[in-house]
């Protein structure tokens, strides 16, 4: 397919500026940008002038089933929403719960600019079914938990989904490795994750220095930092991380960090609903540590939109440095989009719009009252638009929405039976 | 008209709850609320099952031409985005400009669920005369600016503005007095303009407390602080004020407002983009001083959505107080709505859905993937909503939209009319 007059974002040093040009997709990827008009009678010809073209956006870190749960808990302090209202529903839920959970989950990201995105999970194999269908690229990972040293099946499985899943589908879906966190997880069961890890090649996925309490439990009960208890398990020696949250770093901490593969995905609506506080992404950013951004799960989040997250992430960071210039549009959009592919470990596939890339794009409809004047188009993605405001939807070559008509999922069944499950779970609980 | 099976919230000591039932709506106001059927051969009736209906949104700040400047200058520092750029486009605006920045921003608000809101600009005949023609409930104010004592043309401005327009166009405009601020307002003339509004028995309306700058420049100038100074100018005695923004008050300073009649303005986004820090409406709430919610102009916020200002509420004020708990989803939609009504002073007008008030109410559909399940919609609209989400929209009992189609306004020519203006605006400067 040509896409014709396509206005499209491409980003160079940090700047991103706007091309008109043609795009030929051909099979997933863009094989050609440029004037393509002696090629319009050889393909099939989309005139795309009334959009502005951007990347995709990677939503880092996430939990999808769990929107099953949106809206479920909300203002209540981070241990009463985990233990009395998350994880007794989480408990109850069934496969097919899950399953459900995560087409709403995708229908919603798709419908506000997702193409990839980062899932850690139980009962992968189930949310790997609706990634095949839905059609999404997805970077999934089983979410790893051990209180004792019984925790063989859980590498095991770890290792069976990547022999299954990584690098399969049409090479949409990839495997990550994740040890839930430095309190979930004992230190031989993390070094256990590393090893597989590497093993593997594969990244690991981690929840890291999301509140303070966890800094003291860790120090408590290991005498150091969490930061320092993952490299003790040999966590950044050779391999790629996808660090999420990373709001409470100490100096040390950063230290260990500097010259990390991978990065940091920052969550600044949970982070701000659950009051764990602002990761300083000045700060990570200044020791070359490469930041991404990401919804967390919908429990918490209630969204997943990353314009939202665009937003919140921005406005945070003014506040945090007491500068307005901190963190500009710019940074933010390149957070969104080839950061966040990059610590994914699927940089060169996605995250920007360049000839060999996967076509994982957004048409954006920027016609509406609150998108006009058009003075500085990064400012308008980054301040005034929202998910809504996504026409249309192409990943991995193939159109996924269409004037906000989803093509690969019934959009009123997902509703149906994610709402249906999602009484039902409730009341069993 | 009769809006049949109509499922809409309410609140009731704090706590906002859903009810089904029949409205009527005769002229422009709520004449019953019940099972209506009897009626039902007697009006045009409207089945609304398929929304959510909650009472219109109130603005409670902004500068509508300013929209024209919509991300013309993000990320600068406050006094470098006032003084290089919005002051000296703002100094080249025609009154066509304000015009169609004023008809640009009615359209934003309208397509994202503002029913009334609170203007402080030059030029108000204009602005009154696109609020007329749109059909949106306005609170209109002159904003003066004086640096001596030559400053009687905009006292008068003021007063022929309250007689022209105060109650008129069917009592959808009301008017307030406005001297700037502290910063841009002598003693003199700050007590000439409580005088006025005492005299004409309208509500003051000021910037206050905006930046940590104001408070030095007001204690170097007047040796006192901003709240002071309004209160030694009689600010406070027997007149209800709209004060905007409130980020940087004292003990003190809290003393004085408490008991206060009106309330405070809270502009989260604007706050963060300019890096002005965050008020503290915990405490504000605590000394009995009522919070409603405004976007500022859109040169700042970049976006007139009350849906993101209050999502901005909501997670800003958990970062503050370092409590998930803070500021709920039901507090939250009171600042939004009723709060905001009784602090511009149409609290017996509009502001929450009862028998009596005028028909100033928002559609919003909820059959979409990010508004699934339903555990709790007063969380589902603070917290996963946006703007785009309001279907249709009546104020003063008439569609202003329906099904996203502005009924009272051409979008595409005010779409058209605000961009080719604004570029000739900044090919002027």
């Amino acid at each position: 397919m040509i896409l014709k007059n396509a206005r499209y974002l491409i980003e160079n040093n940090g700047t991103w500026s706007e091309r008109q040009e043609d795009l030929l997709i051909e099979g997933n990827t863009i094989q050609d940008i440029g004037n393509l008009e002696p090629l319009y009678d050889q393909h099939e010809v989309w005139d795309v002038k009334d959009y502005l073209i951007l990347p995709g956006l990677v939503n880092g870190h996430q939990h999808t089933p769990m929107s099953l749960l949106r809206c479920y808990s909300d203002d209540l302090p981070l241990m009463e929403w985990l233990n009395k209202k998350m994880l007794p529903a989480e408990m109850k839920m069934t496969s097919d719960d899950r399953y459900w959970g995560a087409m709403l989950a995708m229908a919603e990201m798709v419908k506000s600019g997702t193409t990839a995105y980062a899932d850690m999970y139980i009962d992968m194999d189930t949310i790997a079914a609706a990634v095949q269908e839905t059609g999404i690229r997805a970077s999934l990972s089983r979410g790893m938990i051990a209180m004792d040293s019984n925790y063989s099946d859980r590498i095991e499985e770890s290792r069976n989904l990547v022999k299954k899943w990584h690098g399969k589908v049409e090479g949409r879906i990839t495997v990550m490795i994740a040890p839930h966190s430095p309190y979930m997880c004992p230190p031989d069961f993390l070094r256990d994750a590393v090893i597989l890890a590497k093993e593997q090649n594969v990244p690991l996925h981690t929840h890291l220095a999301e509140t303070a309490d966890e800094r003291n439990m860790i120090q408590e009960r290991h005498g150091m930092s969490p930061v320092q208890y993952l490299q003790e398990a040999g966590f950044f020696e050779n391999t790629s991380v996808n660090l999420a949250h990373g709001v409470h770093f100490t100096e040390d901490d950063l230290s260990i960090l500097e010259g990390l593969t991978g990065g940091v995905i920052h969550n600044p609506v949970s982070n701000a609903k659950l009051a764990c506080g602002t990761a300083d992404l000045v700060e990570l950013t200044k020791r070359g540590i490469k930041v991404g951004l990401g919804t967390d799960g919908p429990g918490s989040a209630s969204t997943l939109d990353m314009f939202m997250e665009m937003k919140a992430a921005a406005w945070m960071q003014k506040l945090l440095q007491e500068d307005a210039s901190a963190l500009n549009a710019h940074e933010i959009l390149t957070m969104a989009t080839r950061n966040g592919a990059e610590i994914l470990g699927i940089g060169q596939e996605t995250g920007s719009i360049e000839v060999g890339k996967k076509a994982d794009l957004l048409f954006m409809n920027m016609n509406q009252p609150h998108l006009v004047p058009a003075h500085q188009d990064p400012s308008l993605l980054v301040y005034a638009a929202a998910g809504q405001d996504v026409d249309s939807v192409m990943i991995d070559g193939k159109l996924i929405m269409k004037h906000r008509e989803l093509l690969t999922m019934d959009e009123e069944k997902v509703m149906f039976e994610a709402k249906r499950r999602a009484e039902d779970l409730i009341s069993r609980i």
